[in-house]
C-alpha cells in the first residue's frame, strides 16, 4: 500500500467518525470529536510522534529534531467539520502531514528543528459559530468571552472544552511561543475550481483573503399583486434583484473580488402579493484589504441609492470582518520549489475561504498548499480528491520538509539515500 | 345610527367570527363560515328577505318584486376570508347589498323585479386553493373533481359542504337559470390604491384582469463564495435577479400590465455559498387577454433566454391561467349615472383582482362598484374602510337599485318620495 493509499484509507476511517449517523459532522469537541483525536493521536504515535492534547483540545503529534531545544516547524490543518460535510476539508492536511512525518521517521531522518503536527480542534466554527478557535488559542488572540457562548443544545464553549479533555482555565497559557516557531504549512483542498481548470494537481497559496459580511434589509410596501399598478409599487423584491445585479457587476469589473448574495428572503412571500420586504447576505472578500473595503463602500452605496430610487428604506448591517492575509514569502518560494519538482507548472492562487493558517501568520511565517478537488466542491458529501493529486502533495511535502532541512543545516548524511526518498 | 354606521357594525360582528382566535381567518365550510352564514340570515330577515341555504353553501337572501314570477336581480360579494384577513374583503359588499335591499324594505319598495342577496361560501379559496367556489356553482361552471380535494386536515370538499350544511350531490341542480336573471352587481373594497390616489370614495370597475401563474426555477451550480472566481460562477441567484429585473420592465413597458414575483427561495440558502438553485412565482395580469398573453410569452422567453447566457437551466411551468372579462356596458353605465349623482368625477379602473363577478358575467350582465380602502391595503389585518366612503357606496346601490326598476317600468308612486330617499 502506498502512502497515498494509507493518506485515503485513515480519512475514510475518519469520516466515520460522526456525530450524526450518516454524515459527517464532527463538531467542537463533540463525542465524534473526542473518537477522532484518539483515533489520530494513535496514528501519531505510528509516525514516531508523541502526542498531545492542549487546553482547547488542539492536538499535537511532536516529532524531535537532532537537538533536545530545537526550535519547531509547524504542520497541519483541522479536524472538525461543518455539518453534512465531506471527508477531505481538514483531515487531508492532517493527514498529509502525519504521512510526511512518518516518511521521515521510517527513514530515520532528524531534522534541526522539531517537527509538529498539529489537528486543529475546531476551524469550521460550526457549533459556536466562531472560526478558527483551535489556532486562535495557540495564536494566543482568542476572545475569550467566546467560553461563555452557548450552543444549540445551551452547553457553554467552556463545559465542552472540559469534555474533549481541555482546560479552559488554561487557555492563555496554551499560546505558542513564537520564538520557538519556524513556521507553519498547512495543506488543504482548494475548494474551488481554479487547479482543476488549470489542470494541477496542487498550487500554492498566495494570500488568504479578508472578508467581511453585511445583513441588508430593503423595506417598501405590500400591497395586491393585481390591484396595485406598477408605478405605485415600492416592491422589495425589485430593489433587492437591482442590488444583486449591482455586486455581481462590481464583482465582474475587479479583478480578484468575490462578491455573493447567498441568502435571500421576501415577505409575505405569496405568489399574489407585492414583497413588501427583503432581506439579504452579502459576502466581500479580496486578498487586498484596501480593494475589499472599496467593494464593500461600493455596494453600501448602492444599496442606499436603489432605495432611494425607489423610495424604499434600506437597512445595512455589516456583521463580520476579517483582513487579509499574506502567506510568508520564504515558505512560499521553497514549497513552490517542490511544487516545481513534481508538476510542470507552478499555480500561485489566492484563498477565497479563511483557514488557520490565516490566524497563525499572526505568530510565525506561515503557507499554504492547495490540493485539486473535484468540480470545486467543498462543505459537501460530493468533496472529492484524486488519490494521484493526494500523493503529489506528499511528494511536495517530503520534499519541502527536507529542502527546509537543508536550509537550517541538515547534512546529506544526515538526510540519507534523499534523491531515492520518493514514497510513490 | 346612519344606515353606514350599521353596515359597520354589522362587519365588526362579523370579523369576531373566526376560526382562528385573535385574527379574521374564515374559510369555505368551516365553524366560522357556518356561524357567519346564521348571522347574516338573521340580519336578510330583519331587510325583509327570505334566506336559503343552496348546495355549495351560499347564502341567498330573496326579496320579492312586485309580481310573483318577476325575474331577479341578483346583489353580492363574499363570507369567506383569507387566512388573517381585513374586515372589508367580502363583507363590505354583502352589508350594502343587504342594507340596500333593507332600505327598499323600510321604504316598503317593490321593485318590476325580485332582489336576492348572496354572500358567497368561497371566492378566496384558502381552503381548497380553488377560487370561487361558490359562484362557479351558481354559474355552473364547477369542476366536480374539486370536491375530492382535501384541506391540510385532509377533509374533502364534498365532506366540508356537508358540515356546512350543503349537499354535494345537489351541485349542478344549484345553478342559476340564466334567463331568469337580470344580472348581477358585486360591490367590493378595490384592493389597491387608484382610488386613493384620485380622491374618489368610489369606482366603477371597467373588466377584471384575467392572470396567469408561472413557477420558474433555475438551476446553476452552487459552489464556495470564497473560492469561486466570479467568471466560473452560475449563480442561480444571479439569474433570478436578471429575470426580476426583466419583469419589473416589462410591466413598466406595457400599459395596464401588472407582473409580480412574490415568491423567492434559494438554495443552499447560506451567506457563504453561491446558491445553487433559485425557484420563483410570477403573477401577470391584463384585462386584454391578448397582451398578457403576449407578455406571458416574453417573460417566459426572457427566463430560458437568461438561463442559456449564464449556462444555467431553466423550468418554466406554467400553474394557473383565467381569462378576462369585461364588465356590463348597461349595468355599468347606470351605475355610473348613480355614482356621477354622488361624487363630481367617475373613474373606471380594472380589477386586478379575481371575483365573484367574473364567474357571474358568465351567466349574467356583471358589474362592480369599488370603494377606497386605505392605503391600497387588502388581504391584512390593515385593511381599512372610512364611514363616509361606505355611505357614498350605499347611496350609489340605493340610487341604482331604483334606476334600475325605473328602467323596467318602476312608477315614481311605487317607489315612494325618492327625491328624499337618501339614507344619509
Amino acid at each position: 500500500m502506498s502512502a497515498a493509499q494509507k493518506i485515503m484509507e485513515r480519512i475514510e476511517a475518519l469520516a466515520k467518525i460522526s456525530d450524526e449517523p450518516g454524515q459527517i459532522t464532527r463538531l467542537f469537541a463533540s463525542r465524534a470529536m473526542r473518537q477522532a483525536n484518539e483515533l489520530v493521536a494513535q496514528w501519531m504515535r505510528e509516525a514516531g510522534m508523541t502526542p498531545r492534547m492542549d487546553a482547547v483540545g488542539n492536538l499535537i503529534g511532536h516529532y524531535d529534531g537532532q537537538k533536545a531545544k530545537a526550535k519547531i516547524f509547524l504542520l497541519g490543518s483541522h479536524l472538525d467539520t461543518v455539518r453534512n460535510a465531506g471527508k477531505f476539508d481538514g483531515p487531508l492536511g492532517v493527514m498529509l502531514s502525519i504521512a510526511c512525518v512518518e516518511e521521515l521517521y521510517r527513514r530515520r531522518i532528524r531534522l534541526p528543528f522539531a517537527v509538529e503536527v498539529i489537528g486543529f480542534a475546531d476551524e469550521e466554527g460550526a457549533r459556536y459559530q466562531t472560526a478558527c478557535l483551535g489556532s486562535r488559542v495557540l495564536a494566543g488572540c482568542l476572545d475569550e468571552r467566546h467560553l461563555r457562548r452557548r450552543d444549540a443544545n445551551g452547553i457553554s464553549m467552556a463545559e465542552a472544552t472540559k469534555f474533549l479533555g481541555g482546560n479552559p482555565a488554561q487557555l492563555k497559557a496554551a499560546r505558542l511561543n513564537p520564538k520557538k516557531l519556524i513556521g507553519y504549512l498547512e495543506a488543504h483542498i482548494e475548494q474551488g475550481p481554479v487547479l482543476e481548470e488549470r489542470n494541477m494537481a496542487v498550487g500554492i497559496v498566495s494570500a488568504i483573503a479578508g472578508q467581511c459580511r453585511a445583513r441588508i434589509s430593503f423595506i417598501g410596501c405590500a400591497g395586491h399583486a393585481g390591484t396595485t399598478p406598477t408605478r405605485l409599487r415600492k416592491d422589495a423584491l425589485c430593489a433587492a434583484a437591482e442590488f444583486i445585479m449591482a455586486v455581481e457587476k462590481l464583482a465582474k469589473d475587479t479583478r480578484g473580488l468575490v462578491a455573493t448574495v447567498g441568502e435571500i428572503a421576501a415577505w409575505p412571500g405569496t405568489g399574489n402579493v407585492i414583497p413588501g420586504k427583503t432581506r439579504l447576505s452579502l459576502d466581500v472578500r479580496h486578498i487586498r484589504n484596501s480593494i475589499r473595503h472599496a467593494a464593500q463602500a461600493a455596494l453600501k452605496r448602492a444599496a442606499l441609492q436603489i432605495a432611494r430610487g425607489r423610495k424604499l428604506r434600506c437597512q445595512y448591517e455589516a456583521v463580520y470582518e476579517t483582513a487579509a492575509v499574506n502567506c510568508s514569502r520564504t515558505l512560499s518560494r521553497l514549497l513552490g520549489q517542490s511544487v516545481k519538482r513534481r508538476q510542470k507548472q507552478l499555480a500561485r492562487l489566492p484563498s477565497g475561504a479563511g483557514h488557520d493558517a490565516a490566524v497563525m501568520a499572526g505568530i510565525t511565517p506561515s503557507a499554504m498548499l492547495f490540493i485539486r478537488c473535484k468540480n470545486g466542491v467543498s462543505h459537501h458529501p460530493d468533496e472529492s480528491v484524486k488519490l494521484r493529486d493526494v500523493q503529489v502533495a506528499l511528494d511536495v511535502l517530503n520534499d519541502f520538509i527536507l529542502s527546509l532541512g537543508e536550509k537550517h543545516g541538515l547534512t546529506a548524511a544526515a538526510k540519507g539515500g534523499r534523491q531515492h526518498g520518493s514514497t510513490s
